[in-house]
């Protein structure tokens, strides 16, 4: 007798979705870059992590808790989910935590989207994960290009939906641009997506725009049945290495998440680290009021050398040097120079670069490189 | 029009698969335990936890890198990966790391099984993370009844495999029970599975067994081309809490795994902690000696009492108070004087508790506790 075509002939053969991957490169690590360049000290501004590092009160509790490492976490979280619920006054039962936002990401997937059945609906260019884990899920992936600006045609994102789109993803701010759609465009593309359709809004950059209350939906989460927000531990808490990703999402999606989730995901000292993240307001003020101004520093002085910049409400801004062939040779000279950035070939764009938000200090000698390299 | 089966009608619609999940239901915390019954000290042996605690070189390693929290972790772990390789003596194209054995356990669920497609073979009972994630994979689970005595029949769980077997799991030692199969047994299983099927032999428990280099098969995992091996730092290197796990796969499906794996899934203090926990030779042969030694101690203590004790190889023992039906009480009121350990509802064997080994100390008021809890 054959085999039938769904036999499997290998122990090692994998799920047709599963061959197109390609292996994610790790980048040089800063002790690597020192060493290869000979250098010093190396800054990195290509991660849009916190340019404060992490704050005083997060590390204390990380020292005071390093000896319960042996134990597991408390299953679900529940005091993480209290605090991040009295942090955004949004009911306890719409808030669930992630080993990262990325695993909230591939959770509503799973949850929602029945492979070989539904779609996905995103922008192109978007964060990675949203094609990748709907992919691995078997789920089909619809995109629809940003316009020229990098601004979101949001209205039409509506058009490739159908009533068999299990979820819609937007970031805002935009990563890598910094863009950020008005309140009421993504309201009113909640608003118009078929009724079956989950929209997922991904604020990982919110608390960075100069105006959130004006900016983000999340208060309103009640008001908006259809509508999921993600938020991270990573950016402006400063946790990014711990893995802390949180969601508010629908009451009853909420529930389903915390039934499927592997109830240990979340390590036991990210738990600690967030608590004490939500507590240190000083230190939280203090990374908004730099990135805020430094955004502005980045901004004024690339547009001074000739760059073309992006207008970013992120911790991040994305830009053209005068030439966009330059973009790769900035790059790699900006390294031999100990400053970290971040090239966006991964994002199919390889004329512009994305440099994160440092200190004054960082920023001002990236600039200065930028000039020196660039004259 | 009427909608098609596959449309979705409420954004809130979850996959079939997914409504029959049950919420985890977290234990009461330590403190929470404390206040409940006006204790002072709790004594915890229900999670297979190290009873030494957190190594000391760990400790400090986590002190010393509470200020690289806001870093991501480099993508990948390729330090821990070469690390873990040296450690088994085995290539480093083999080794993978995980957000726990949890995250490997699902993805290669999810890089083998297509849904509704492929079957996973597996014991009942088992650890309830493999019929799970299988079920969210959307993957049909076969199981086959350990003996009465809670022994593995081996070489009939070969009987339910066929040519849609993406995966057997087997876990040596076997939890709840503590039963650890001949190495020869195991190896009989692989080398009879249907050519396609991938045996997952799960091995957490694997070091506190009497004479590790004649059970396990690790160290062969270059002769056996269909057979994964997970290992985890949550015991006997004491790091339950960072959530960090490592299998050695097949070099294909090892690269599979990177593939698909989310990048930073491994938190930065887990990496950091497992390196030094692999360096700490001294913490982990003390780790040993007392399991060993408590296992036996536990072991006549309760025999002498009057209960079954199952015999076991892992680091926690199985056991029936002298009537069955006592078993709820039995936890009951160890948690009223302030012990926790194991009831096995969750495993439908309510009549069974398990309790972890602990220190001489706590193994010794465990007992006095049991011996005038029964008396």
């Amino acid at each position: 007798m054959n085999p039938s075509p769904d036999s499997l002939a290998e122990p090692d053969q994998v799920r047709p979705e599963v061959r197109g991957f390609t292996a994610y490169v790790p980048g040089l690590s800063i002790d690597e870059i020192k060493e290869k360049y000979g250098l010093a000290r190396v800054i990195k501004m290509a991660s849009n992590e916190n340019p404060l590092g992490t704050s005083p009160l997060v590390r204390e509790t990380l020292r005071r808790h390093a000896a319960s490492a042996f134990r597991y976490p408390q299953g679900g979280n529940p005091r993480l989910v209290t605090a991040l619920a009295r942090h955004h006054g949004v009911s306890a039962d719409r808030v669930v935590v992630g080993n990262g936002s990325d695993e909230i990401i591939d959770l509503l997937l799973r949850i929602r989207a029945v492979p070989g059945r539904h779609n996905v609906v995103t922008f192109d260019p978007c964060f990675s994960i949203y094609p990748l884990q709907a992919r691995l899920c078997g789920v089909e992936v619809r995109r629809l290009p940003l316009r020229k600006d990098f601004s979101q045609p949001l209205r039409d994102l509506r058009t490739l939906a159908d009533d068999r789109t299990a979820l819609v993803f937007v970031t805002t701010p935009d990563n890598p641009s910094g863009y950020c759609p008005p309140a009421d465009a993504v309201l009113e593309l909640a608003r118009s997506l078929p009724p079956g359709c989950l929209l997922v809004v991904d604020e990982a950059y919110m608390d960075f725009v100069d105006d959130e209350a004006a900016t983000s939906l999340l208060r309103r989460a009640a008001e908006l049945p259809n509508t999921a927000f993600l938020r991270t531990f990573s950016k402006s808490f400063g946790l990014a290495g711990l893995r802390l990703g949180y969601g508010v999402l629908p009451p009853r999606l909420a529930e389903y998440y915390r039934r499927v989730r592997l109830p240990f995901s979340v390590n036991i000292l990210a738990e600690e680290a967030g608590l004490s993240a939500l507590e240190d307001a000083t230190f939280r003020a203090a990374t908004l009021r730099v990135v805020r101004e430094g955004r502005r520093q980045l901004t004024e002085g690339l547009r001074a050398l000739g760059c073309t910049v992006y207008a970013s409400q992120a911790n991040f801004l994305m830009f053209a040097p005068p030439s966009g062939r330059q973009a790769p040779s900035l790059f790699e000279a900006l390294l031999a120079r100990g400053i970290i950035i971040r090239p966006l070939k991964s994002y199919a764009l390889p004329h512009l670069l994305r440099v994160s938000v440092g200190t004054d200090e960082e920023n001002a000698a990236f600039l200065q490189c930028c000039k020196e390299i660039l004259a």
